[in-house]
């Protein structure tokens, strides 16, 4: 085997992100040289934007609006991919590696859907595929899964995993702000998309929870096995109540593995204000890992923006490089299969708030209640607050013992179809 | 090269640890298997202590209470060494190097003091050497070092690392309790060793925090290279005021480098309350990283005990018997030098609280404050509490501004010879 001289990544995509990746490239191009033990070139970046060739500011020479110059370049050794989505960045990937190209990417969405596939392909032709920028931006959480956590069992996942939305509730937590503002200021801020239904909907923290539950169970968890729920529906008294209550509510992405059976959601969740979970705010992402052995473990930092992604995505090619260097083999992935199944939403048991407006009259609450009884349901606290007097209405708080998902619908049912009850103001899980 | 059908662990010590890793090896032995994809067995288990062989109810048969007849059978591939100390383990260590041998271990105080001797005796004979149980227990931050953070040049590490202090720190904080009844407390429940030495003088986070500098700044930091004291001078009025005052104290483990220059120390240190290594509490762990690109990650867990420290070297071992079975050398190790200057102590700029003990009367504070403005040092806040009539003193609390340590020094000297100062309660640094 004849010793590498250099080693030539191409890049593909130059948004904020792509942009980043090219800037630590080149601006840190020394210390990864030392670290690989030979330089380490961005000798192409394309986007299909054209515009991008200038905003980008990466050499004008390297830059090609045509994907496959940069695939089809022998020379190329490493291709990361930033593009993002499922359609043409998944397509990139699969003919990167299909010619024998290490590939390195932030893709949560693909990784999420098509990982499986991938990591056989990468196998195939005996490169390696990294995605460690997928989840937690700059946070190291895949690595450690695929190592040090290696002689775990791990029990539980329970994270924070998209800064948009964190950053909303921690607003409206701290400010007594309604959705809607807050949701206009962080679009204002940069922090939201114009279009921000991705995040405030779950989906981008069910692509990210689908591949940490994949990792830590051991078995292929998918985009659709998951249960999702945005943050949309919070009302700032929620927060108000929660807060009285000794909780903070958070978009929770929660993994738990028991007789192996896999339970997987993204939901809002009330969590006690004294645990560190609690009080990860503003853009911050957490991820808690509970393993046999290590008991919890979190990890926690800044889940997203173009230097804590490139990161992760340094790192991912630094390490490819040294095995290329050193004329290693990536290391074999274990392909993950469908091996244990998953709890339906239904079967889930855990503790939940429940917010209602009712009639301002005696004996309201014994109707809830016996409703609630009747469906096995043991009522852990209530409050009855703030009496609307033009309205004749007041509104209630419950915590509920531990109940299941399927007895608490039904009870929401019957409740909601009382006479006394104007409304259901928002029912949210409790994590505790 | 011929496929390996097993590999062999020889297990050097057993004590709470050893028995420990001696359990999860036995118990988990098939899951261990099926990730290295060839069994690995615990051939062979020393201690000279022979009680052990009944006390760590290991299998008898492997047991012995002879070092070399482990270190000497040709069949084992891989030590584990958790004898602990710099005497009879290193020598252990060093023999099953030389003698070809893998080495994990969880051994801070050899790996502080003689870590590169050791990576460069493992290079030389073609095996490695891994510690990630040497720091954080089962908190993954070795390896986040070596691997995921890598794109990153780190300005500062700001860890939490000794949970025998942590325990009584947070006790003194939540009870006003003092430090000597919180450590008789700690010792009964086994939380500090009869000897605490060790842990409340702040040795053993010194070990851990030259093997985080050393690999976070690479450059060969030791442990007299750093600046060291412990928290029995601590009282629980230090607590009261720093809450008072918006901060909690905590033992911390610093490492910061500007300009090419590192500085290293340990010592108690007042932290904003609102900040996350604040609310680290009782025997947890929390190391804060802080990149160039990351910016701060927080890496939190339990530091300590028989199964987080099994997990971190469970999977150290797994991680090498992939390479074994694979056939693929140990990744080579960066071998650290000196090529950073160290900030001697009194370089240091940072914030200081001081507690004094004074005469009550009239224009005190005002001799204070103009010894301190006469040696450059500002006071951001005072405040006076406590006149204790009988003895005609008063308490006084203050906060400077930025300051240097060594006109910190001088001014405390200068107000100590005061004949209106009675005694200097404390001096306390700042870490914002």
């Amino acid at each position: 085997m004849s010793e590498r001289k250099k080693i030539n990544i191409g890049l593909m995509g130059l948004g904020v992100i792509g942009s980043g990746v090219a800037r630590v490239l080149i601006g840190k191009a020394d210390a990864i040289a030392q670290q690989v033990g030979c330089p380490v070139i961005l000798k192409r970046a394309v986007d299909c934007d054209i515009s991008k060739k200038k905003s980008s500011q990466i050499p004008a020479r390297i830059f090609t609006a045509d994907p496959y110059q940069l695939l089809h370049d022998p020379e190329i050794d490493i291709v990361i991919e930033v593009i993002g989505g499922d359609t043409d960045a998944l397509e990139y990937m699969k003919e990167a590696l299909s010619r024998g190209k290490h590939v390195v990417t932030a893709n949560k969405e693909a990784i999420s859907k098509h990982g499986p596939e991938l990591l056989s392909l990468a196998a195939d032709h005996k490169v390696g595929i990294r995605h460690e920028a997928s989840v937690g931006g700059g946070i190291p959480i895949i690595s450690p899964f695929k190592q040090d956590l290696l002689a775990n069992k791990v029990s539980a996942i329970r994270a924070i995993i998209n800064g948009t939305t964190n950053y909303i509730v921690t607003r409206m937590a701290t400010e007594n702000a309604d959705f809607a503002t807050v949701l206009k200021q962080a679009q204002e801020l940069g922090y939201a998309e114009a279009n921000p239904a991705n995040d405030i909907e779950g989906v981008d923290a069910v692509y990210k929870l689908a591949i940490l539950a994949t990792l830590a169970f051991r078995t292929a968890i998918y985009p659709e096995d998951i249960y999702r729920e945005g943050i949309s529906r919070l009302g700032s008294r929620d927060f108000r109540y929660a807060k009285e209550l000794g909780y903070a509510i958070k978009l929770l992405a929660i993994a738990k593995e028991e007789n192996h059976y896999v339970q997987v959601r993204v939901h809002p969740a009330l969590i006690p204000e004294d645990q560190l979970l609690a009080k990860v705010d503003g853009v911050f992402n957490a991820i808690e890992v509970e393993g046999d052995l290590t008991g919890k473990v979190i990890f926690y930092g800044r889940g997203a923006g173009p230097q804590p992604t490139s990161s992760a995505i340094v790192a991912d090619v630094i390490q490819i490089a040294q095995n290329i260097k050193l004329g290693l083999p990536p290391k074999p992935q274990p392909q993950p299969s469908r091996i244990k199944n998953l709890t339906t939403t239904s079967q889930i048991v855990t503790r939940y708030y429940m917010r209602l407006t009712i009639a301002d009259r005696p004996n309201v609450l014994a109707q809830i209640a016996k409703v609630l009884g009747d469906n096995l349901i043991s009522i852990a606290s209530a409050i009855q607050k703030e009496a609307d007097e033009s309205a004749q209405t007041a509104e209630i708080v419950l915590m509920t013992h531990l109940a299941q998902e399927s007895a608490v619908q039904q009870a929401i049912r019957e409740i909601e179809a009382l006479p006394v009850v104007k409304e259901i103001g928002n029912l949210i899980r409790v994590e505790d």
